[in-house]
């Protein structure tokens, strides 16, 4: 299933941007010369597209074909863009709950986490460009295939997406142990967007500093975490009992 | 780390039975004979030890090591008595909660149920001997430890365990979409035991008739399911959320 999502060969790829495919990611041997090369090398630069320049085993371990020293990871859906979409959101009438991950890295807790979010009601997830878990074919199967019916956002940061939403009328909530606050002490009818953070190190530093809210779940036991698919599913449905 | 609680040879196998060593699973070679093996074959038989007969292959793909025709997984944890356990939780003055889970068969799933589990103050884990995930490395692994914290009973039938705890005072309520009554609509201040079903088709249906109450999550989107892991967590937060 891995490779439904792949194309290989500076040409191919070239032919993919210029249809409008999503590419997630694109690896490139290193010291990879010539007049193509250079067409493609301008194409990535001006879509911004997340480069990687490898050496050729890595390429080799990618895919048996004859990839040419290129090969790109097409994204299985759409992003959407954030403003346009809040907006449509707010448009509605409905009130607005969104997810931010800060670098969720996990495919499989990023897939399980989509599927939840979709039976929750989430209006949409907020993603960064760098550090997060790729849509892949594993995450359409870990999301049951909700990937294709929950709206994806990639922005270039976290924190500019959390200040749009603030500045559009929606409280930003943390899930976090820094603090003493239990979610059930958190509102969540009004417009809300929760934030998850990574499998390691939770919610970065600077993140944590612009939140409205920071919430924690009560926690027995000696572990003292919990997997953050299970501790999202959580939250989300903290705001589905609250908003019935 | 797998080959850490597996064991091979007769001989080694039947020194493990004499000192009390937990077995989960043994594999032994399709038409093995001899003296030994008949020793081997009553203490499984006086053990009610879980034995599957296999061509030799299935051994080689096992364990490269001489195995001599046998291959026995040890469980890492030892499970605890169902009834001694119930009168301890009944005893300390706490309000039960206990988790039954029906035929859950992913490790990954049952791994991060018992994490959850822990981080609720569950008091106890329900298993069937036959048919449910065994606690392997990866149960250790993806349980984050927990699986050390949580006592876990292996019963031989689930539908005696859910008896037992109701005659024992404990409600035993089953997550499940067959009915109408809402999670939020239960309550969880009284003795509880929760029961969880299979990933693909959910409680046994002689199991749905004995429960006390069924309650379901509300559901949005067209997927329509959650992840059983998700799902468990969601229950035992809403019973951390009413006995606070």
């Amino acid at each position: 299933m891995k490779n439904e999502y792949q194309i290989f060969g500076i040409r191919a790829v070239i032919e993919a941007i210029h249809a409008g495919k999503t590419i997630d990611k694109i690896f490139i041997q290193k010291g990879l010369q010539g007049g193509l090369f250079q067409e493609l090398h301008t194409l990535l630069k001006s879509h911004q597209i997340n480069t990687s320049y490898v050496p050729v085993e890595k390429l080799n371990r990618l895919t048996k074909k004859n990839h040419q020293g290129v090969v790109a990871n097409i994204s299985p859906i759409e992003f959407h863009d954030l403003e346009n979409l809040t907006m449509k959101v707010i448009e509605s009438g409905e009130t607005p709950l969104f997810l931010i991950l800060d670098q969720v890295s996990d495919v499989r807790n990023f897939g399980a986490i989509i599927r939840t979010a979709e039976c929750t009601g989430v209006h949409g997830i907020i993603i960064q460009k760098n550090g997060s878990a790729p849509v892949t074919a594993d995450t359409v199967k870990t999301s049951a295939g909700a990937v294709f019916n929950v709206p994806i956002c990639k922005v270039d940061h976290i924190k500019d997406a959390i200040f749009y939403m603030q500045a559009s009328g929606i409280e930003v909530v943390g899930a976090t142990e820094k603090t003493d606050n239990e979610i059930y002490d958190v509102n969540f009818t009004t417009p809300a967007a929760i934030v998850m953070g990574a499998e390691d190190v939770g919610i970065s530093s600077s993140v944590l500093k612009i939140l409205n809210h920071k919430a924690k779940l009560p926690m027995f036991g000696s572990i003292g975490s919990l997997n953050v698919s299970v501790a999202c599913a959580v939250f989300l449905y903290e705001v589905v009992r609250q908003r019935k």
